[in-house]
């Protein structure tokens, strides 16, 4: 480092996620002194949260405490605290408790939840999936579904309770329909005794022409097949216009549905609104092609909460290589300008795209390569090993997958939090 | 079997705890209609959940689904519902939903709950140790207060967050006080930067004379000098008088702790009353030397729900191993009375009594032989892998020990379900 300053340059980050973390790992060496702040005490492995929504997988095995991540960097304190805002005047980041932390630099990698597009009344009826308890209220809904129908004499009602709507076909709604169905279907038929649970409807709404609008067209194609052959509904060009406690109402049709997820879409942290920023309509930030805030250059924002168009004049995609590339090039940026420089525009190189699609099935999207079926599915399993954190953590959730793959076995089928009532 | 009756006989079980799932087991192969009944759709692996409780191990490691246990015992139905009172005259078990099981035999197996010996408002502040959600609100409590402590400017507050009153020094209370203080010791010091997390004060209060009272008097002695090595500090002889947000009162004097756990004593489930039968003072129902209830021989009770002096004319301890002696008994009896015979007195024989005190230390009384230190801390760990059902489950804990073996790590250290308010 040529120029170290007496006083060490503060940053603040606020989102342990991929992007955050990330831009936390390539700071190491440089002079600097970071506060990363999470109102989560653990990073969480999002592409894998369907598998612990169905019981494929145990909540710590896709989630790591922040400070373990980081405990051999000195210069990083990690905060456990909820950020309500920024004074970007003072150079502040304001924390729910009333106080506040001084930056000189700034990345808010802060993410987003579901939305529902106006429609937030339908939350309760069709919950999305964003956090890991996000994961088990899902999981706990799916298995009580199966629990009720089983003690449901009513043929109608039963029915209703053995009917799971996933509303979005993207990778997240058909990674759940996938699974869902293997649940019913694989795992769960020998353990009932009055209903036959692979009788159970799958249905999956996409009100866009085709799944995976990410993808190929030829992928989308062969998913929805892939999906229809296991047994998923598909029902494509479908906007949902109700959702309540009976079912859900989609082109004029209605269905009966005790178990409804939301996997349609997303909006954006507060993170604009901190900073009185322009955002899209999902209050997404735009940012400039440094990833700095318009007016604030010492603002960084990055991952799921921006919209940049640096993928050959393209929106870069919400997943977590986008967000991972975006904090390695903050920290390269704050390193140069430390060193006098000044740092260049942030250009998205894709890798692919990857979703499963059931057991042993998936696809991938390189660009020119286009890869299906089992091979992908290999593909895409050793890559989410491998992007898995510590060996600890990949020997596990091997062992998880080699029980599925074997035995249709998922060890993690806890019903938790709330169950006394919900048995009622 | 000689007499096979036309209509099968119908044996209700409620609890599928270490008795219940036992008698289940016990009953194969004999001419008879069996319906579990539980208010949780999993089994509960109880001796290691203080180890979920100080993020050890994960939920799912010491849980099984229990149609997952039953899935090929065709005469097995399991029910997920919770038992609200038995109709003896009538023959019928009631349920919540106001509906009614009906019973040739009837086995109660309900378990117990932790009781407060009438001070139930002290609950909220020491909270107890039986359910997998009591595990995980107990590990968020523990890690927030770490958070707190770190975040805590005020040098008596802090104090306050970073010490652990533990009540109650039988083997829950010795395991949990010496997993903390491990946790304290050797897990988190490197995760953070203002507090030293070795600093932490342990205390473990038995209002009795020795820890492990149930343990020859010689072990109780190496526990508590080798708890006092490791940092606990044990209170003997010292009843709480009072526990509030701010502490513990005990002995007159006062602690200022904000994480109390309650490990002192528990009381039966309420099966006693249902059938008007006479209890003991923590509710635990008095049944005949057969394990039948006084008045009604067509209904047994086991497990920790009873208490019967069939050790050599002293009580059965509230452990597993006599849980499942007496499914065990009620299984055989059952079988001998289906064929005409008429059953004996159960008689317990105890295997021995085993405690974990810290990282490879234990103690293990086997009657004439006692052991201690890190032989009985081998011989506890591979007793309890063995005791896990399944290779999946005995993989996974000996895959997470070997991680704390080796690298002081915990895997499962999350703060999951109303983090974001006890961050405030």
């Amino acid at each position: 480092m040529s120029v170290s300053p007496a006083k060490p340059h503060r940053v603040v980050i606020v989102g342990a996620g991929f992007g955050g973390l990330e831009t936390t790992y390539r700071l190491a060496g440089a002079p600097v002194e970071i506060t990363l702040v999470d109102r989560r005490n653990h990073h969480l492995f999002q592409p894998l949260l369907y598998q612990v929504a169905t019981a494929s997988l145990a909540t710590s095995e896709i989630a790591w405490p922040i400070r373990y991540l980081l405990r051999d960097r000195r210069e990083v304190t990690t905060l456990f605290a909820t950020v309500t805002g920024v004074d970007a005047a003072a150079h502040r980041v304001l924390l729910e408790d009333g106080s506040s932390l001084p930056y000189d630099t700034l990345v808010l990698a802060t993410g987003a939840r579901h939305a529902y597009f106006g429609h937030d009344e339908w939350e309760p009826f069709a919950p999305g999936l964003k956090t890991l308890e996000d994961a088990t209220t899902l999981r706990r809904r799916i298995l009580v579904a199966f629990e009720r129908a089983e003690r449901e004499c009513d043929p109608t009602r039963r029915a209703a309770r053995m009917t799971f709507v996933i509303i979005g076909g993207g990778p997240t709604g058909v990674e759940l329909a996938g699974t869902i169905v293997e649940l019913a279907r694989s795992t769960l038929p020998r353990d009932f005794r009055r209903i036959d649970t692979s009788k159970a409807r799958v249905v999956l709404i996409e009100a866009g022409p085709r799944l995976l609008a990410g993808f190929a067209e030829e992928l989308s194609a062969y998913a929805q097949r892939s999906l229809e052959k296991i047994g998923v509904e598909v029902m494509l060009g479908q906007p949902v216009t109700d959702c309540n406690r009976e079912g859900v109402v989609y082109g004029g049709n209605r269905l009966d549905a005790k178990t409804i997820i939301w996997a349609a879409g997303v909006r954006a942290s507060p993170a604009a609104e901190w900073l009185g920023a322009p955002a899209d309509r999902a209050g997404r930030l735009q940012v400039d092609p440094d990833l700095t805030v318009p007016g604030h250059p010492d603002i960084f924002a990055i991952g799921d909460t921006v919209t940049i168009a640096a993928w050959h004049g393209q929106p870069v995609p919400g997943i977590a290589p986008a967000a991972k590339q975006q904090g390695r090039h903050v920290a390269a940026t704050i390193k140069t300008r430390l060193e006098g420089g000044k740092g260049g525009p942030f250009r998205y190189k894709h890798a692919g795209s990857l979703a499963q699609i059931g057991k042993r099935l998936a696809v991938i999207d390189f660009g020119r390569i286009r890869l299906r079926g089992t091979i992908a599915w290999w593909i895409w399993g050793i890559a989410h090993i491998y992007f898995l954190i510590g060996l600890r953590h990949r020997l596990s959730v091997a062992l998880s997958w080699l029980w599925i793959y074997a035995r249709d076995q998922r060890p993690a089928r806890l019903i938790t939090q709330g169950s006394s009532k919900v048995a009622r």
